[in-house]
């Protein structure tokens, strides 16, 4: 199997050259080792930074590759004589942008991430939220909900409230089904009030059983035959009182809490 | 101001192509307006894509900017005939990276966020970690932290160890040093056995009375003075036992999960 070193090297965090590592999913049949350079920010560190990729490159007998932000055009001049495929965000898309708006780019670095800002005090306002409605915590509050995660203990409602919050600095509550609610036959009354806002998540009982198991081995709640039957009970439930929902089984974060944004937006 | 729509096109969730609307900050005196239209992923959805960039553009006026990932290089072409400035991120990094790797890459949309791997297990693990692990809720399985984080109440901790986790799929618990802390001017025995992860984080004190009266208005606990007063301990305490730590006030969740990871891989 193919094996190359990757270098995500920044001024700053590194988090925007970073989330471009996704895409080196693309390529199943290489292993990548990821190295972060963030805050190289001066002559001295960037020399530094390209005597480690020489290094690497060698130990690793192919070209290493490197991802970078660098606001300063010495810097990426500097960096770019690495003997590495160097892919320059800053070239790529901050000068196409720059030509296209027919304006300068600020050069601060970190500015991509500033505090000072609404949307930044709204992201940590939204994590507290999902914190404080959390798994049903308390109904207080939950008009101020952008949407209000249901389904049953374990299905992912908790990473995709938290994830919707920090990412998009989105509102959102998350309430369990349990089997009360299904003796009942219906939601608390606290969620009744809120249908338009709900969404969602049902997940396969083997899956469910096996989640389960990790935290109480052997316990009735953990049980192939609960699961089966807490699941049933919460998509009829779900299917009857119109609620739109997906199946987490086999979504990742970033999936659900793209359906959820949809249907906020009702693009659905 | 001028004023730009940007339209983010995916044929996935359009995570990867968001994350580069950051990149954007660099250019303060434009606003932009973001449109996310993800799993654009049949000619159809192209076609409507299209027709709703042409239509924004007219009511701009002024041409629109499209980030795009997708595959499917027919959709590509179809996009990209936009009267848009197009930044197709399969063009600019794929493309190059395949010729890099003299693979061709796999076209399964989606696969960026798979969920069938290790990682992200881990992530989800991490995940519940941190809940698990917030606020000094227990000491049991410390040992199995990368990092502990530190600091008086409400300085940023929670959002930081959950954003590690999410991101990095890294384990970090976080420990509030509080009052009876400072009076016995030591940590609690659970924490002196892992000094060696213990990382810092404190406040400016009058960012923290703000902050703190938020949630309990006119309390002791948000004062100005017992905010002075718990900064000035909690930073002596870190000084005397040596913990490495950063000031929060200006730094965004990114930027301290940076500074924790540069300390836990000790490139400090």
């Amino acid at each position: 199997m193919q094996h190359r070193s990757v270098f995500f090297i920044s001024d700053g965090t590194g988090i925007t050259a970073q989330s471009l590592g996704h895409l080196l999913a693309h390529f199943p049949n290489v292993t990548f080792r990821h190295i972060r350079m963030p805050y190289t920010n001066s002559v001295a560190k960037a020399e530094a930074a390209l005597e480690r990729v020489a290094r690497v490159g060698k130990e690793d007998n192919a070209r290493p590759i490197i991802v970078m932000t660098l606001v300063n055009p010495e810097l990426r001049a500097l960096i770019c004589r690495a003997d590495a495929l160097c892919l320059d965000l800053f070239g790529k898309f901050i000068d196409p942008l720059a030509l296209e708006l027919g304006v300068e780019p600020e050069r601060n670095v970190g500015m991509s991430h500033a505090v000072d800002n609404n949307a930044y005090a709204e992201r940590i306002e939204a994590i507290n939220f999902a914190l404080n409605h959390d798994d049903g915590i308390t109904d207080h509050g939950l008009n101020q909900a952008r949407a209000i995660l249901i389904g049953v203990s374990r299905c992912g409602k908790t990473p995709t409230s938290l994830y919707l919050a920090m990412q998009f600095g989105i509102k959102v509550a998350n309430y369990p089904l349990i089997p009360e609610d299904f003796e009942r036959d219906t939601l608390p009354e606290a969620l009744l009030q809120h249908t338009d806002k709900l969404f969602g998540l049902t997940i396969n009982p083997d899956r469910l059983h096996r989640v389960r198991s990790e935290r109480r081995p052997g316990s009735v709640y953990a049980s192939l035959e609960n699961c089966r039957y807490e699941v049933q009970m919460a998509e009829k439930l779900m299917k009857r009182l119109n609620v739109n929902w997906i199946d987490s089984t086999s979504r990742s974060i970033e999936e659900i809490a793209t359906r959820v944004l949809q249907n906020i937006n009702g693009d659905r």
